[in-house]
């Protein structure tokens, strides 16, 4: 088999992937075809990820497949849309069998769980770096945006923050750690859950959202500007998991919830009725703050009074 | 300025190139929005090019811009989309302000020309390289396809050929030529012009289209394999141009049209009784072959008798 050969071979799996309705032409001519339902919308977005940039030069194939299609697929979430399909633009050093054969079964396993279809793509040699496109159809008019967010809404995130920065120290082998502290911090950065039902669950509930990316202070910034509003959020409720605080200590971990980023939880702002509704069904769902009338994010300490961010490195690529 | 400030700034021109009807959301939200009208499907394609692979390392940044929108958009043109909106993955070492602003008005420049609007992307540090996802409209079913050449069609292209692969000793400055044969020859290798107006006339009545862009000879073997015909084409009907011919010689020349790719004009099979009608408006369109059955790609000499294509050497990236 050529390069191509391999190529359309080991990515075959994750064409079959279930991308729900709407693929109606994929891989194998000039443009994959998508059908939109009458009434819905099709949201779109696009990431690249580069090597020894976004993730270690030499880090597992496999890995590395699942976890630029969760990568991806977190914006759809953020959007509140359903997933419909991705393209994939790869661009490789060489075509090395094992690798490619690694990388597919990564990115088919978070195909399937994510129920999007590989619908087409690129294939070039070069640095390694993969660009990918993800599709998702949502009912015209509900997309989750981050401008809505209103005075008297409660903040919320979609669970424990900051595990995938404080796991880079694991990623890049730099620390060792016991196996019950080191998985659960290296799957958070590795397959990141792209958090969709809840994203769809929160249409027409939630007043703005988006995927945590750049860290939660960075992205609440966002939304403060899009919604023009203040965002205050208390330091002492921002989720923190166990192995966090045991691997990284209390103070750093706070440190990597604030600022480290690669979380993909979501963030939103909700009126207060419709919080119970939410946490029956999302009881990782927690309140860290509310909104109010200006701009801008102030973090408060435990007795409501403005503090600033604690201070610490965390690892960048 | 920051260095995404800059690229806000620059790219803010490009975003507001029409796109025509369907652009909801733009850049600015986890993802763009768009709107299909009911009865019409999306068509998409992706395509990566990398510095030192697919354009020289050291080039203009304008005409960059202007290649890279246009090798895209030809996806388009050879579906019979009509063009809608696009987003680019940008990867750069650094953030040159001079070279932003260059490469933001040659992408602008064929965004207008092309009536695509920039609705989304994601800017990285790393080796130069670039991934376009261009949007496009197109009554359901009537896509045009690879699959649907018949037997007793015509085998057509959109225009000469050969001249993007003849132009590389110029685009690499390994030879001169007069401004009347180079200019000619770099214009069509930095900046092509996708036949979309051609590629929607073709809708409902070419069998199959698509754009050449790995050369003649491999794009026809593309159509001859996905309708499961044979292709033969008269080598004197490949039409070429007075500045190749000038430039490259005779037998080279015919070279670079047959396997030298980025040519980016549509081939495309029809009915004969509809060839009239294309001419008519598009007198550029030339008629070098027929569809049999069988299977492949066969050249044929001004006797009809098969002919092994000319060798020579073209500059490969």
């Amino acid at each position: 088999m050529n390069e191509f050969e391999l190529i359309r071979h080991y990515f075959a799996a994750a064409r079959c992937a279930q991308g729900g309705v709407g693929v109606v032409r994929g891989i194998g001519d000039d443009c994959a075809l998508l059908a939109v339902p009458a009434g819905e919308q099709l949201a779109v977005s696009t990431d690249t990820l580069v090597a020894g940039v976004h993730f270690p030069d030499a880090c597992d194939a496999f890995l590395l497949g699942q976890r630029a299609l969760a990568v991806s697929a977190s914006d759809l979430a953020a959007m509140g849309a359903t997933p419909l399909a991705f393209t994939l633009a790869l661009t490789l050093p060489s075509a090395s069998e094992a690798w490619l054969a690694e990388f597919a079964r990564g990115l088919q396993q978070m195909a399937e769980n994510c129920s999007l279809a590989l619908v087409g793509g690129d294939t070039t040699r070069g640095p390694l770096s993969l660009t990918l496109t993800v599709f998702g159809r949502v009912p015209a008019g509900q997309a989750l945006l981050r401008s809505g967010a209103q005075a008297g809404d409660l903040l919320c995130v979609g669970g424990e923050l900051g595990d995938a920065a404080g796991a880079l120290p694991l990623v890049l082998a730099q620390r060792d750690a016991t196996p019950e502290v080191a998985e659960p911090l290296l799957a958070r950065y590795w397959s990141p859950q792209p958090q969709l039902a809840l994203g769809q669950a929160l249409r027409g509930r939630a007043t703005a959202a988006l995927d945590i990316s750049d860290g939660l202070l960075a992205d609440c910034g966002h939304i403060a500007s899009a919604s023009q509003v203040a965002l205050h959020i208390e330091l002492a409720r921002v989720p923190l998991s166990a192995p966090l605080r045991a691997f990284a200590g209390e103070e750093q971990a706070k440190v990597c919830a604030l600022g480290g980023g690669d979380d993909y939880r979501l963030a939103f702002t909700l009126p207060p009725a419709l919080l119970a509704d939410i946490q029956r069904d999302w009881p990782e769902v927690r309140v860290i703050g509310r909104v109010l009338a200006g701009s801008g994010v102030q973090l408060l300490d435990a007795a409501g009074q403005p503090i600033e961010p604690p201070r610490g490195g965390y690892q960048h690529f």
